[in-house]
């Protein structure tokens, strides 16, 4: 058996939870910071989302959480809406925990986190 | 049957998820903010958590994610730490979330996320 | 008399402060999440704003403040800045409320509020 | 007439607003950044709280509601909320303010906000 | 020996870092709040990068840091960018710093962060 | 020659950056989360510090900066004010950059900053 390393494994799961969306994003940094690139591939995909003991599920309902509550990251929300529904959550669960970001970050942060919901949806019905 | 109002179905929610940690809180402002205390039952308990569609296992990884995040609520994550061992998460689970926000929100709000867990699972302990 | 609901006191006072800005955004949601709206008119209007112990003009001076410290809610400043006019603060007034954040929150974020409450005006003066 | 420096200005605007409490923050400076002492004086209270167009009351409402949302200063919060008192705030606008907050900002950040107005109260009748 | 005031000295300043950059802001705030114009060229480049003992390479690197890592102000973070390369930073050095900020305030604010970069760099090697 | 691994590269780094202080930090997490500490060493101190391209004296810099600027990481503030000692920053150094960030993230974050200076100040000073 062939060992994977940590960039094949990150490489191989931002693939199976982000798919397009993510290369996209891999493929942005080429220029400006390739290594930085490599770092996402092998930190938070090799390392963390690879780490056993939390399901894709229940990891993307934490990022999806975090990232509207931050309110600072627009554009990696959307990629983790669309990354939510590819790991099986439903729309009704991603909207549940957009609403509910609003006792723990307010209204403006749920409210931003549902317009941003309402576009990846919007792109996904007009694909 | 009677009809329960959102004040009765939040402090029933409440007291399921958060235990007399959720009603040290409520306590503690009766004499401040009494109508706050009122809120908190009615509008995060009574309508948010009560709603169907997500259930309370995967609300509180929400919670303690974007908690963690945010970095500016100590005393709530670790009642958040608390309730999610309540509503059944393993202590592994809720160590997995916060690892998991060091990718998002960096590594300093990882681990005072991590040292707030280590303080809620001693007190647990010592119990 | 009749008793006036938390839905119907929020929608008047929503009507009240933020005009037809208020209903966009409730009208916005009327596909993705039709109970945040009514949470919205509900919970800040309903129940907040609806308090007496504070006027509506001290209420978007904070408001307006809050939204401007914390940088991550441009497009609900900007429903506030036309709240601020409407409940009676003048341009100058609002102007100096944004000023003053340079001081807690920096001067990125005062320049940012006032370029959103330059765009702001800038409409109002078109329309 | 003797001309009134900024630095003079702001003394007098601190005095006049925090009392004790913004001196103690001063002189806690002098060891390891008296500039930025004499900063303090200059800038937010010799330029911005004594500028004309808005009065100190409506100025501390603005300051109090943008501490409790960024979360991140409790100490200068608990001052400000000593300086609403001082500039003829009551404390049930103050926590009327606080509490406004839950809205724009999460309900952890009010609760925080309203414990540390409860601190403040506290001591002041404890005096 | 003619004395510089705090406003000439700012104007100076502002002018050797930011270039046009810094005046189209300075610009920009003329109608509306034209004092505070004033206020960002007496106390942020006046005051602080007037002051010795840190050059304006190291304060650039600070700046450049703080605003990636705070995510709220991408529009000030393109104009420290550019201000970087003015002070001599290399691209490269400045991209070093983007990336480092992944540690402490996670990988989204490094990305955005890196965008911005990338965004200005095109556009300088475009003029 | 033999090859250093992530994990030792991170652990030498560590130690020269950190001293003590990180070696405490990395045991304080070997019950709750050891393969958090393992990360710590590998990716920020073994990836990022690693790096050539910008000295380990600039990366404190922007290290303090922005953790000033955020302002809800005040233990690890201390860590890397104790840090930028050890990689050749005076304490003045340090004084200018956190001054600095009144600038950009608001005076109550510049105080703070200066306190948690102040405190590891003291502490040296006690040694």
């Amino acid at each position: 058996m062939t060992h994977e390393s940590r960039l094949e494994r990150g490489s191989r799961i931002l693939s199976e939870i982000d798919g397009l969306a993510g290369e996209r994003v891999v493929d942005s940094l080429s220029d400006i910071a390739p290594d930085f690139a490599r770092y996402i591939l092998e930190f938070p995909f090799g390392d963390i989302y690879a780490r056993p003991g939390l399901d894709l599920r229940a990891r993307e309902i934490g990022t999806i959480a975090a990232l509207v509550a931050m309110g600072t990251a627009t554009p990696q929300l959307k990629v983790h809406i669309e990354a939510g529904l590819n790991v099986g959550l439903g729309r009704d669960e991603i909207v549940e925990i957009i609403i509910q970001m609003a006792v723990y970050a307010g209204f403006p942060a749920a409210l931003n986190g549902l317009f941003a919901a309402k576009e990846v949806f919007g792109l996904l019905d007009a694909a």
